[in-house]
């Protein structure tokens, strides 16, 4: 069993870095924050006998080595990188939890065939960059390097620039490593292993997702002497096509969701009409077919809509990843040793995209899944308990020395 | 008749200041760019021969002396402050129509019993610091000059600390001047009298409005892995609230608008729904009752579909006129005027707000307005023509020369 008190004080300790308003963290990737929080991974990491290989995406890759000189590595890992008013433990605790799994191997002096691998993923969140998961997708292959270097921040900075001006561009060119398995531990950010009063959710499969950036464009005009007949009024096709999402995600129900997260109105002055309103819409479900119905029925309704107002309408994909299967033999790893510790476990479907869903395409992957408090996640009161933090690290050691070997 | 190349050099010149991004203006109160135009404003003044007093909201006001001592002045002026995306003429036109007029009157040596008073009110816009006509709104005994001084702006400054800055505090106790009556100039910002084809509007009236700021409380979560059934959706229910803003202001036709122009989502990630929303809902029309009508129908709606939804609502008034009907002589002053000069026109209803809605409280005042392309206002692409603003001045200065007595 790992030590559940030195992962609790290192969760603690890095939720210091980047403190957020209400309790939780704000550390988006490539900030001065997160460059801070890497160096503190880092030296931890150092300080257990690990040494640093990091990609031109800015990943960081901690190895443990194995006894087999030819044998891949095992790769645990997550990201430290959050929402702007992000929890501690997103991403926070697959990070820690796989140091703690070496912290544990080390006190216990256990040497593995396999090296292992401590990662974490750079912009996981795609908070500050859209899309989420970007370091991993460039390392599977699905983004290519200019793609990622040149995403922009809403000020417009460049991941590339951000990158270089953090100090954090590695020299290891991505996707270049080979794994010989993908573990990763997170918490669930949703309610139903608190509902279901269990301990460990075994993933099975992740949702797909695609993110529709609308952008509407109406006529900037006088919210006073413009009449109601002759409107053209972006925020009012806006407010029908968020309904017309929740209408299109509940015809879809069960296991499909979709919402709106990001807004803006320009020029978003309360007495102008706004000339153009621009929001991302997000869906999600693990069943392809439909995945692709809703977003076809939502562009659909959208050109509907827009064109009885007047309004213009066009569409780009921000984000996007197809349903994943994870590996069966290590999610049989993960329930087995749930089973053999006497942790209450569930399967379950991640409802949120992680590193893991791109790992996926590169080698044998899946992920271990710990409660959350009312299933709150991407919000400062994000809570978990140590217990919970510990089972779920125990589960992810013992699955992890089931494919790296003793 | 006053000289239409002058004044259109003049316009063109002010539009030099606080250039926007797309050929309008971005000269909004309070900022450098105001500073500038009020500099410039300031040196044409003087140079035709008017001296300046400034209230302590940083109100200008420019004398030309009458000849009987006793006689109060006859003040005509509009304001120079600018959308954040903004026209050359909104408010321009009735500061340097008013600057024309004087300048005229020097061509001419025409004398006149009252003073003339060129007026540039402060903070017209409300786009920077709401709500707007805020200092011809302290100026009338509407707000005090501790509330106003203390609006802040979307960064967290506040008007006093802004007008210290650029330097335009004056030694005058604001509203302590009286006037003998007040006339403004202003550009339509609406259709009509383009459609009508009329080159003046005599304005009667002034539409009410009150701005409902709404916050929204939901709860900030994962928008991948919060199941439809457990979301506090704080932006379906704003969806929701703008659609019956529409609807109530369609029950309420003619005569009266609704729309929002303002709108922060926060956290503002694609993959968070909102933990807040705030919006604001402007509504106008001439109808006192109906106005009222329109607020109590809005709150009580928007409550209920916060209640269906477990969103918490609250809602504050950051703005607000009742209906205004100007003064009846001077309407007849405008009318006749534009009638002796031979240009078509018509009765017209404000409306936007304008600072001589304020005057109204305190003096007999009214507006002329002037028509401009496809109603379009508050935008950059806001466009007169040179003959509108030349007719619209002659008919200014006509109907000031019936008050202010040759
Ligand atoms: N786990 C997580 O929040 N990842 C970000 C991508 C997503 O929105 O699912
Ligand atoms: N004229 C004008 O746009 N005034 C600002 C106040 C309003 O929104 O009516």
């Amino acid at each position: 069993k790992i030590n559940g008190d030195r992962l609790w004080d290192s969760l603690m300790d890095m939720a210091k870095i980047g403190p957020g308003v209400a309790g939780g963290n704000n550390r988006q990737t490539l900030t001065d924050e997160d460059a801070e929080g890497r160096a503190l991974f880092q030296k931890w990491c150092e300080a257990a006998g690990m040494t640093m290989g990091v990609d031109k995406m800015g990943t960081m890759f901690m190895t443990r080595p194995g006894e087999d000189p030819d044998a891949l590595p095992v790769y645990v890992g997550s990201h430290l990188d959050t929402q702007p008013t992000g929890g501690k433990y997103d991403g926070v605790l697959g990070v820690l939890g796989a140091l703690e799994l070496v912290r544990t191997l080390n006190d216990l002096g256990v040497k593995t065939k396999h090296p292992i691998v401590v990662t974490n993923w750079a912009n996981e969140e795609g908070a500050r960059f859209s899309p989420p998961m970007l370091a991993s997708g460039v390392f599977a292959g699905v983004h290519s390097l200019d793609y990622a270097y040149g995403r922009q921040d809403l000020e417009g900075d460049t991941y590339g620039e951000e990158l270089k001006r953090i100090d954090w561009v590695g020299d290891e060119e991505v996707g270049a490593r080979k794994m010989h398995a993908y573990y990763e531990l997170h918490i669930e950010q949703g309610p139903i292993l608190e509902a279901e009063n269990k301990q460990i959710g075994v993933v099975t499969h992740c949702q797909g997702l695609w993110w529709l950036e609308f952008t509407l464009t109406g006529t900037a005009a006088h919210t006073g002497s413009t009449p109601m007949n002759m409107r053209t009024n972006a925020g009012l096709a806006m407010a029908k096509i968020l309904e017309m999402v929740e209408v299109v995600a509940m015809e879809n129900q069960p296991n499909a969701v979709g919402g709106v997260g990001q807004m803006t109105f320009s020029p978003n002055s309360r007495n102008v009409l706004p000339g153009t309103v621009v929001f991302t819409v997000d869906i999600r479900t693990p069943d392809q077919t439909k995945l692709d119905a809703m977003r076809a029925k939502i562009e659909a309704e959208a050109a509907k809509i827009c064109d009885g107002l007047g309004v213009g309408c066009s569409v780009e994909a921000v984000g996007h990843f197809d349903p994943v299967t994870f590996a069966p033999e290590l999610v049989a790893n993960v329930r087995n040793a749930a089973e053999r510790l006497g942790y209450s476990h569930m399967d379950l479907v991640s409802g949120a995209g992680h590193d893991a869903c791109w790992a996926a395409k590169v080698a044998p992957a899946t992920m271990v899944m710990c409660p959350c408090v009312d299933g709150l996640s991407h919000n400062e009161a994000e809570d978990i308990s140590k217990d919970w933090a510990s089972a779920s690290t125990d589960v992810l050691l013992h699955a992890v020395l089931e494919t790296a070997e003793i």
